[in-house]
């Protein structure tokens, strides 16, 4: 097989640079085209991206020439990792253009005809992209991948459909990495708590609904879920503690033995990415932690730890997953795996 | 008025150490006795309590020299920061000898003739003491402070009883202090979350609903708590989310209304520890912090902010208090002068 | 003793948070004036300040309004804040216009008729005024306190002065706050260590040979002074290991002596902020630490230990000062105090 | 070739969890051993090793039943990870029947019979094996790997061996892996600096000495080192400034090239731990940091950076390396490694 040919946009960003790191040993993927703002174009990329990840800059990448936003002069395949002041606009000329667009920008998440993806848990909702076309009058698509503490949040819940989710009460401890660069000042976090994150909660309590959904997510689950978003001392992996009521009443082994079974479509197609299991449930009391798990699985895993009972609603969890992998440029590699095994790339 | 003489049990471990300072500056109390386990007795006090504390060792009890922890020797009060492994036959030992033993320990705790005490939420539990000397036969008598996350819990929801609190879900962020030194390694906190702590969700679902509750706290507050008990890299503090129900449906302003208006005994009586007010309300949307607003009201303050509906239970909110203050030797001082207000010393 | 006013320059910032705090609670002096860049200008403190000291913000100064730093318009006295970028100008200016300047800006340290003051060390420094006023015509006057590394590293090594200093190699572990806000991003600091902070250990090679010349610093000290500058994951407190050589042979004895007994013209007036003793001698081996010991003296006293031998120089030790208080705000005060004492205000 | 047999000793603490796991993908040798204290014997390594190493326990180990720290029972070829306290007799009763021990315990560093071994500098210290195995009656031998941070050091001033060291001023940065398990308690090291490690400074004083002497160690270098040990809140990686004094006079530039064009035996028989090259110098300012840089080379790298004049010695520079692996397990299976390429096994 040929290597597909994709580009990545925002590319000097944070999430840009994981696209170029993650992309570069893909087996599937090969880098072609960079492009940034405007005060980067027509400089090589280690000249302008400010290099932040603890692995090396990929050569290949490092000496490309940086070029601009602008649909049709890349390859038909463009990961997104563009801010969201500019992401709306730029991403919807590139499908108008006929590029297939894999975002990690929240601009497009709520739309009802976009997808938002988590193949274990909706690779249906793809099959929003026809009407998606038809009503956009878009040659390309656009496909989204969620908020980093929404995938967490999710995947944990996914396995829980079957005993019909009611409530769903989560408080989150959430790293610094998924705040960008510079993001969180030292000053603020040290020795500390914020207890605050800007339209975090909004997002878990809204997508995590679109994404358990059915028809493509304009049927969003019927569930309520409230949550409470913090920042603590932790580079990366977003921890999270999760109370659930259900319409059924299963018993905790019942919920364990559903998540530990949990698998999806990734799995099912061994997708370049897809971690094996999706969901890591683990025994030991003090698991899991953000240092110790959060690369399970290549970072691409959920793991979720002291599965018992709650006296106020009915099962509670601890879950934590990678926030700037399976949260964030992971995932949107993931999402086009799976559209390359659909056959929709 | 004379000072009153007050010892100091298990004095050069964390919570001794906490008494001996703060006591120090107390307008009251003057600490006379000094007692600790065999290791250190007929040594002088500075030799042997490994001072921990970023204030220095009162001059005084610097030069003490350390006793055995034998009742019957030591001033009629005494505080205690003894270990539980110990606390238990010791602190019944000197209550036999017709000491007033003010306890951090949590042996005590969930005795029924032993007071849980907070003294803005239950000063009439005192009334115990009566049945508890009749009873158990003691000449002194026992008191007891909550675990020092119930204490932040149980002052947060004390307005709140007026609207008949029917559920609680809390998730905590404790800091590293609440386990004492060594405690936590650092290996295991460093960039990291721990989301357990022995003991400490039974003790906040349990302790809250006695220190609420009526008769002294033998009939528990008819409420259902769920907690979450996480230790994450901070020094002093202890913030925690907190979903509420309950049985009556305030408006967010009314529930914000009743914490703000909340005062109890000590503040009526402007006992020397008493915080004004003892919870501050706060509307900036970050706030509070552990570290910007542990030492509120002399770290005796509990603060609650980010007072919003929650949509699975009725309101939400960030409380935060100090643990080794608030938590321990400070909340065992209030104890210990509402006592002697209300001529129970 | 009526008070005298005082005005800041740069009063929003964090050097001039810290002296409106600290102001606040000053014996002989009031803030009646607060000036900053245009943004601020006419709109009360409270809404401009972004506040983030753990103290609360001043109530009288909160309800100020802000002025725009125009020469002539404040009282005499200015304490500047400003950030580096502006502060050239705007001093000038204001010395110029006839006011006495105490800056803690880096523009003027080095100027040759500016006396950089720290006033236990160079009092007598002060007689620079004189001559910069003929020379720049200025009726007013400008006074400078050094970089905050250089406070810590110049105040332990004055004691040494009467061994004649001949080299110094020192190493800092710099606090976080010691870059403003938002400053050093956390992804860059948790659990890392920055070996490099721009330009301080050129300000730490030169300030110090000035601070300790004389001639009002025009003839600067006659030693080598090598510094590594590092960042580290503290919050407030700048540590540094020191080796030193002589031109004498002084025993370790000699040298813990001369630390122990120093002390200068602040204690022998009793200034409000001088610290006493100025330096703190520690035994245990593990100390100074920043987090038990910077705020020795109010912040303003500088703690050495571990003083011993050198294999290679001749002495060697740890070093720590409070780098927000004794380090700008709080040296900057104790320069006015100074003055005032003086009769150069 | 068939696998080499080896056994750990120490295998369930910290450094023989590294060992354990370092070794299970180790191309040469396999682990078909696993011996401890009284208190694991005759149990599953997984029962009784606190596993805390990020990756998972090897299968192969985790199974297998731990057995006494008897000499000849095991392989021939034993690591040894075992407390100071007790390495001293159990490793030379081990040499004593005939097995060669690989040792990180630093109880045979300094005895001139036993090479303190880094393959790059010193493997002609091999040749000491021969007088040992005379002298002391071994059939076996012993080889040790220095202490953590002396590895660093010394590697970084191999290369400028060639401009004849005079003297080196070091002052570390010190992770807390380096303390073992638990180690630094987070009461002391969170957001704080602690200026002291026991034995330390000793150590890089006297074993760096000896790596780059002659005569198998037996003539130490006649250069003078001085070190100061500090321990910051960074978890793997040791990050030191050094000041170094020459007799010759090279330019910057030199030394730069020196450092650059380092290689030693074990690059050049192509070691399968050996890292290509053994020393990075970079050049961006703020480089090396142990968060980014620490695991260049697998860990077995060390990175030189901030390379410049010293006003007071001649060069400094700024130093890292991972105090785990090329400080601890690293070190020693590359030891093993060089002693197996050169027939020693």
């Amino acid at each position: 097989m040929d290597a597909i040919e994709v580009g990545v946009l925002g590319a000097t960003g944070m999430v840009g640079q994981q696209f170029v790191s993650r992309l570069a040993r893909h087996p599937w993927f090969r880098v072609t085209w960079l492009a940034a703002s405007e005060r980067s174009q027509g400089k090589r990329y280690r000249e302008v991206a400010p290099w932040r990840l603890a692995t090396q800059m990929p050569g290949a990448s490092a000496e490309r020439v940086v070029e601009s936003c602008e649909p049709g002069k890349g390859p038909k395949v463009v990961f997104s990792g563009l801010d969201a002041s500019v992401a709306g606009d730029i991403e919807g000329a590139f499908a108008a253009a006929g590029h297939i667009v894999v975002s990690n920008a929240r601009n497009f998440r709520m739309d009802p005809l976009v997808p938002l993806l988590i193949p274990e848990i909706n690779a249906d909702h793809l099959t929003l992209l026809d009407e998606q076309r038809r009503t956009k009058g878009w040659p390309g698509a656009i496909v989204t991948n969620p908020n980093c503490s929404t995938v967490v949040l999710a995947m944990a819940l996914a396995p829980l459909r079957v005993f019909n989710l009611r409530a769903v009460v989560v408080s989150t401890m959430q790293a610094v990495s998924g705040a960008g660069y510079p993001g969180v000042a030292s000053l603020d976090i040290l020795g500390n708590v914020v207890p605050f994150i800007g339209g975090e909660e909004e997002k878990m309590e809204s997508e995590t609904l679109k994404i358990l959904g059915s028809d493509g997510g304009r049927s969003p689950y019927a569930a309520v879920v409230s949550a409470h978003a913090n920042r603590v001392a932790v580079l990366d992996g977003h921890t999270m503690t999760v109370s659930v009521d259900f319409h059924t009443r299963p018993s905790i082994e019942d919920v364990g033995h559903a998540i530990r079974n949990f698998s999806g479509r990734p799995q099912e197609l061994w997708l370049p990415s897809a971690p094996q299991p999706p969901i890591v449930l683990m025994d030991e009391p003090t698991r899991p932690q953000p240092r110790l798990d959060a690369d399970l699985g290549g970072g691409m895993a959920v793991s979720v730890g002291r599965l018992r009972s709650c006296p106020v609603m009915q099962a509670k969890f601890v879950a934590l997953g990678h926030n700037t992998i399976r949260g964030a440029a992971g995932a949107a590699i993931l999402n086009a795996e799976l559209m390359h095994a659909e056959g929709l790339l």
